[in-house]
């Protein structure tokens, strides 16, 4: 058995997922493939966006928020998938070179009736730079029972 | 000036953003980055998941629709960035070789009050295989108006 199952997401609790950088280089091969807007791919058309500079694609930011939960938390969890999730925010840009603080809290928790064996578990997913936050989601993750 | 404008997004309006193919080695790939999970890597984790199969990464699947959006809109619109979204949901799995319609409907629309010069469009995202919905978000996006 994991060592985190859903009677560990207590509401209230907070996990810390660590800090990270933002590579240049991948932050634009993610824009080409995925969301080849100008101002995720070209420094001058960011510096003429609303971005003031060249910044990442919201769905960059997305996906390495999930990397470091991954780490952090779901690959010591009975992690089930997600349904998806009722809030998705990008509040500021986020830049090359940036050094993100990732977090999540558990916002709320409650057993499946369909599936006793599973809880439902509503996620509060942050990143900030410093005090500006550039991150913020808020989704149901489902976790197997420890004592069904 | 790009061919849409704030203007051109009314509401009820459909964009058919095509048809996309889940490429098997990319969508482990992207999973190997973004979204290490059993059932996103290996077959028979996957067999053996709530899924059934070997599944995409929900980011994965969201990030294509990102670019199907990009290719069929975005390029040829006013596009000033998205602030974030309020729903983002994957109802059923996607799986390799799977063929997703994409599509997008404007669900309302008004310009800015304090930024005149742009709009804000309530977005509808969707993805199907078959008559089975894969994906669905709504988010805002923000685009300059033709007349100011």
């Amino acid at each position: 058995m994991p060592e985190l199952a859903f009677e560990d997401f207590t509401p209230g609790r907070v996990f810390d997922l660590g800090t990270i950088t933002i590579d240049a280089d991948e932050m634009v091969e993610f824009a080409r493939r995925f969301d080849p807007q100008p101002f995720h791919l070209d420094e001058q058309a960011g510096k003429e966006s609303i971005f003031g500079q060249l910044a990442a694609s919201g769905w960059f930011t997305s996906s390495l928020w999930m990397r470091a939960y991954v780490d952090h938390v779901l690959s010591r969890a009975t992690a089930l998938g997600s349904p998806g999730g009722e809030e998705i925010s990008w509040p500021a840009p986020v830049f090359a070179g940036d050094e993100l603080a990732a977090s999540l809290e558990i916002l709320e928790a409650r057993r499946s009736r369909s599936r006793p064996e599973m809880g439902l578990v509503k996620l509060g997913a942050r990143m900030h730079r410093g005090e500006t936050v550039v991150y913020r989601a808020t989704f149901t993750g489902m976790f197997g029972v420890r004592e069904p």
